[in-house]
């Protein structure tokens, strides 16, 4: 068998459809971004990858998309080494943010990681297995995801209502926790936090506890509190949340409030990177890490968290931003193949109306994703809607996420609640 | 492509020859151990491994191996499973011994090491990649190791003396280690001490730096030393060594003698298992591991300890028993994929006269391997040469490591050094 060599790189730019979602530092924007990425080899095969799209984030994965002919795709080390150098080479890969929520020093993590789903793509291709194998294999047939609710408006501005309508109140989020149990069978639910006062997000999740009982809960108000109101609602939802996910920003702040409560934090916004784990180690900062191998630098990287959480008795969960199938199937195979991620996965793939992978596989049954068993991440381009969310891409405006400035031009006041309370 | 399944599993123990190495415990008995792992699957392939072969770790091995029929060998989460429970259905699985140094609390990753290489043999041959590609890529195309000089008596009591003769002073030492330097290209060199007085050793490796001017030194007493002696030590060869390996025993003594010295503490004993990292690293009891795949559950576990080494930013090299080619086979690939597996790695190799892998692949040049490019391990079984060394397995009556018990049969009077002095 001569070895594969990668031939040709393709980075595609795709727009989807999103409802105004509000969070703590406004609401997502009518149009979700993603890049697709399509390494080709020299032996016929198609690795497939996927990640944000802002625009400074595309113009890293084209640079580096055009120095990667004659990489050998199973030479990860090596891929990394050629990421931080045409990093280095270009804008100087100091630095991302996302939404103006997840703030990394460095890019190298987050541009390696879908060029690195892809080549493991390709190596389950060649070797007729699927990534959950080249993972350790998948210890589940099946990945249990959480429903995930958001505060949202009924429509974007100027245009016509969604088909989930308002959730501002705590019965329209019970209405929107029905769907997502009772149309996908969801067996935990998030609600993302930090829209409105603690208080009325305490009632909200309360009214979700009488709704659902018994069903593990989540709240995440991205950083919206001080350590003193962190710890009044963690006492106040002791023994109803699974965990508290961020409600205060930075390592000290959430190993203040942890030191002061037996609700376990969770965090995907104070320790997102490698580097970031001693700290909050020490500190006992949270007690559960959200891995996400978008921001971690792929899938190898998500088996170190794992394995560090193993070692460290961390809990281990997964975070979500709007994401497409390609980025599902990895997350599935990640999901699949670690035995020690014992919470329910978040995941926006409810929320979004479009795909760009041929039907038949990742659909969910019992709030659960069967782990796809084909070759490779299992899942196909379609070609035709990988055209139209490009399409949709070119012509939508939207260049990054910004959900302050969308909302500041419908609400010129606002700023973010981060520690507003 | 059908999936492989392993179809036939055999485990062989072998015996070779092994000169009179001095040790904190003992002495080399005339024969070392080590345990053949051929796993074969249904589609022709054959996947082999090497490990220990105490008697109670070959029954352990060959219990495992009589339940591994049908199982996929790319489900190595299973195969973790699989010796779990087979273990905890037979003797208990509760701990081993090697050789009076190594003592570990669960037999699990001792166990599960050689059939993890197997099957990691077995995916590279089915992909026809090497196994540094499966371990994320060669970073380095040959791998340096570190000449192992041993104090050692001129041959076996009651036998001829051996090809290395005697060395039990500085100059002879100083000897041993031309061959080693000479003949090998070895570009750094380990003294085994915890043999002589403190005093004594200081002066070998004192000797060793005046004979070999900038030649990077270590010295290993096993934990023969105590706190204060230890210091003492260090305090001597600052600046000659680059790092006392296991100067004292346990994580406290460790952490007691770092608190008192800048010379970088390494480690093969108080930190053999992933469970070791918290408690030694909260301490800052040691700035180097020794990994080990033999010891720490295979390739992929080694993966995790070198990311956690790089993530708290620890030092790692490489511990080394008596071996034979497929271990060293192994070790390569692992070292070669390891990008912050700075340290030359240790090895017994120069010390064994036999072997049972096909000659013409891990030759020593400059004090470096090659990696070997092949498929998998890249390297294949002589059957005469293994039907040989089982042959002297069967003869020579040794059925367990036991230095000390060696040595008492010498020296009656024999306890082992450990805090000795």
């Amino acid at each position: 068998m001569t070895p594969s060599r990668i031939s040709r790189v393709v980075v595609t730019p795709v727009a989807f459809s999103d409802p105004p979602l509000l969070n703590v530092v406004g609401v997502h924007q009518p149009w979700a971004l993603r890049s697709i990425v399509e390494v080709h080899t020299d032996d016929g095969l198609l690795g497939l990858g996927e990640t944000y799209a802002d625009e400074a984030h595309v113009a890293r994965l084209q640079a580096v998309a055009a120095e990667l002919g004659g990489h050998d795709p199973y030479d990860l080390n090596g891929l990394r080494r050629l990421v931080t150098r045409v990093l280095a080479a270009g804008d100087g890969g100091a630095g991302a943010s996302f939404g103006g929520m997840l703030d990394v020093d460095s890019a190298v993590d987050t541009v390696h990681s879908p060029f690195e789903v892809a080549c493991l793509d390709i190596q389950g291709r060649r070797a007729g297995v699927p990534v959950s194998s080249l993972l350790g294999g998948a210890v589940r047939d099946a990945v249990p995801f959480s429903g995930y609710l958001f505060y949202k408006w009924a429509g974007h501005p100027g245009q016509p209502d969604d088909d989930w309508g308002e959730a501002l109140t705590p019965d329209q989020l019970v209405a929107q926790a029905h769907r997502m149990v009772d149309g996908w069978g969801f067996g935990s639910l998030k609600l993302k936090g930090g829209v409105l006062a603690p208080a009325q997000e305490c009632e909200a999740i309360e009214a979700l506890r009488d709704a659902f009982p018994g069903l593990p809960l989540r709240l995440d108000p991205n950083g919206a509190w001080g350590v003193d109101t962190s710890v009044a609602v963690a006492d106040r939802l002791s023994g109803v949340v699974e965990y508290l996910e961020d409600p205060t920003p930075g390592i000290p702040g959430m190993a203040a409030v942890s030191a002061r409560t037996d609700v376990p934090l969770a965090t995907n916004m104070c320790v997102i990177a490698l580097d970031h784990l001693p700290a909050s180690i020490a500190s006992d900062a949270v007690q559960v890490v959200l891995s996400d191998h978008h921001l971690w630098g792929g899938l190898m990287n998500s088996r170190l968290l794992a394995g560090i959480a193993d070692t460290w008795g961390l809990g281990l969960s997964m975070h979500s931003n709007s994401h497409l199938g390609i980025s599902l199937a990895a997350m599935t195979h990640l999901a699949a193949a670690t035995p020690n991620l014992t919470y329910a996965c978040d995941t926006h793939y409810p929320w979004k109306t479009q795909d760009l992978i041929a039907p038949g596989v990742l659909d969910f049954a019992g709030g659960s994703v069967a782990v796809p068993t084909g070759p490779g991440l299992g899942v196909e381009l379609d070609r035709d809607a990988l055209a139209l969310l490009h399409e949709q891409y070119l012509t939508c405006g939207v260049r990054r996420r910004e959900d302050t400035v969308y909302m500041q031009s419908i609400e010129p006041g606002f700023t973010p609640n981060t520690t507003r309370w």
